[in-house]
Parts: structure tokens; sequence; C-alpha cells
């Protein structure tokens, strides 16, 4: 049965890959799952129909048979447990409670200081306060990326092999590109360079990119 | 093999039970998991013993043999895939997602609005822009709750029986007491007195109190 996920039909980033569909496109590729995208409009999101899928009206959702999923930690969680490739086997239990340890820090922890600083610039860039909470911002983000960084330190992944909470991880910090904050880390530059090199990252990409600029994905 | 969670030393909530323990305790009461804790000081959390359990240096932690996790989202996710009472059996497996679906919602959807209200109120109370910003805080608060309080309607819970998404979903709107936003949504404040009502919860809740009033839980 080939999962349907929802993506947005207009790119608020220009097809950089940024909106949550690309989590789920990357871990679908990751494990081999062919997969159909059904595109809604920022309109659509919002209506019943959409909304009987994701109660927050957001994308993406994700639809296999009888099971419609929302939130991409939940519908990337539920692609690795049904296949191998994205968590170490049920026989290591302990590195695989440790690998979805990461997916949730990846979203609970690391990213949430990143999604104030995109709000901030979104809805109060015109506000007289946002030169001066800007900084403030910006030093939340910096003290998880000193975390980060440090427990990281020369490894390749978070926890031993590429798992689901590195992809979370590599799609959270590409939500700094622009900013400037990432480029004094450099095993986290490396990180997220050495996430984005993976084939199955390209694929997902090019994907993703294809809904935008209406060309065939060549990846 | 009695696992052993951290928590706060000094309670920054003076034992309302909002600290990130008490979703763990919670957890492990509704599963019948007796357990250890272990307090530490604001100085230990960030000191490398604590560092090398959380690399955020936070609480809580869980300990359980050679097994260490952090995050309060796996922690609870690692006690409901262990044992029964948290999450639907695996042979209702599309049940099964939608309640860690639930868990996702609560902590990347539900709470980070939250978490911002409470940091501007920590952080920004003195800034000449605080209140001019907190009706904007307050507005995407309620965006949430709007969409939640819809989707809950005049169901006991989010999605059949009671879960760990609940669990964690009552924790993250116990934020907002004080606030004065949840006390108009008729159904989401029923549903976190549901919450509060089950035995397991008032068990959880005595053994976190019991640390900051030095008396044993009565519970």
């Amino acid at each position: 049965m080939i999962p349907i996920l929802t993506a947005f039909e207009q790119s608020p980033d220009r097809g950089r890959g940024l909106a949550r569909d690309m989590r789920v496109r990357w871990a679908l590729e990751e494990v081999g799952q062919p997969y159909d995208v059904r595109l809604v409009s920022f309109t659509e999101m919002k209506e019943a129909a959409h909304r009987a899928l994701h109660p927050f009206g957001q994308i993406p959702t994700y639809e296999e048979g009888d099971l419609a999923l929302f939130e991409s930690g939940a519908i990337v969680f539920h692609i690795a447990a049904r296949h191998a490739g994205l968590l170490p086997p049920h026989s290591d239990a302990n590195a695989r409670a440790r690998a979805i340890a990461w997916m949730f820090a990846a979203l609970s922890t690391v990213e949430p200081p990143i999604v104030e600083r995109e709000q901030a610039s979104h809805v109060e860039r015109d506000k007289p306060w946002h030169d001066e909470r800007l900084p403030l911002l910006e030093d939340r983000i910096r003290g998880r990326l000193d975390e980060l960084s440090r427990r990281l330190g020369d490894a390749d992944w978070l926890d031993g092999g590429f798992s689901a909470g590195d992809l979370m991880m590599v799609m959270v910090l590409r939500r700094l590109e622009g900013s400037g904050l990432l480029e004094k880390y450099r095993n986290l530059s490396a990180y997220v360079a050495r996430g984005q090199a993976r084939p199955a990252y390209k694929r997902a990409f090019a994907a993703q990119l294809a809904v935008f600029t209406g060309k065939p994905p060549t990846a």
C-alpha cells in the first residue's frame, strides 16, 4: 500500500526543503518506501476535510490504508518503527531508545527557540522592539547549539549510526540557514552537510523541489 | 531493576508539579513501576556528571541498568513501550500510532507557544515591550487551544482510551494554570481535571510534592 503525504501547493520557502514534508520524504527514501503526494493550498489546509486529518490544519499528513497520522515526528517514527534503517534493531533496545530520545530532543528542545526566531522575523519584524529582542532569541539558540556541539564532538552522528534522531536534528538545524548562527560550530555544520550528502536526502530534496519548479526530479 | 529519575532539588514551582519529572512519575505510576529519585541542584545540573546523562543540562533523566535516557517525551515513550497501560496494544497498530502522534503534538505543537509565554514572563517582564507583546503570545496559544478543543469535542480523551498522548497533553495544558487562558474552554478544562483525578496522577503529584514539603506522600 502506497502511503500518501500532504505538502504545500505553494512553497513558503521556494523549494529550499524546509517545510516539514521534507522530513517524511527523507525518511521514506531512507527505507525505500515509495509514496504519493497530495498538494494542498493554504485555504484547503484550514478546511474541515484537511482538519479531519490534521487537527491543527498543517502539513504533512500521512495516510496509509485506514491509518491517518499527523505531526512530522510521529510520522517519521511510524516509518522508522515499521521498516529497518532508521532505528537500531529491537535486539539493541537501549540504542533504540536513545535514538528515539534524539528525535524528541530535536523537536522539543532544539527546534522551539529556532522557530521563535523565525516567528519574530515574520510577525514582529516591524515592531519597535525587534532589534533589541533578536540578540536574546539568538542567545537562546546558541545555548542549545553549544550543548549539542559539545555532545556531538567528533562523531559522525549523535549516537552510533545514522538514525531517525539524526534525520530530525539535521532538518531542525537546517532551519538556521541564512542566520549565520550555525557556521560558528564546525562540527554541527559538518553534521548537517553529512546528512545532506546522503542519497536518500538528495532524492527527497529533488522530489520536493520538483513540486515548485515543475520539472521532474533529476537526482 | 528499579529505574532512577532525576528531579529538581529546589522547586521552581513550589511543588505545583509542573516540572517535567512529574510526567515521568505519572507514567510510572500508571504502569505500576516503582522508581527511585535522585535530586539535583541547579549547579549540579550544569556539571559534567549530569551532562553525561542529559546533554542539555536539564531534568528529568532516567537510568535503568545500562540505559540512560533524557527528554520527558522519550522517557514516557520508553515506559509506555515496555509496559501495558499507556498505549493501545501492538495488535491495534493504527490506534497505537495515533496515540504516539498525540505525544508529539503535545510537545511539538501545543507546548512551544505556552513555553514562550512563560519565557517572556520570566525574561522580558521588565522590558518596555512586554505588555504589547503578551496579547500576541496569547493569541498564538488560543489558536492552538481552539483547534485542540474542536478536536476533543465531548470525548473523554483525545483518541479512544486514556494514553501517553493524553498524559503529555494534560501536563502541557497544566502549564497554563494561572494564565486565565484555559478556563474559556470548558471541554479542555474538564479534560485536564479528568487527568488529575486519575489515581496514578494523584500518587505522582503527592510524591513530587513531598520533596518540597519534607512530609511523606499521603495519597
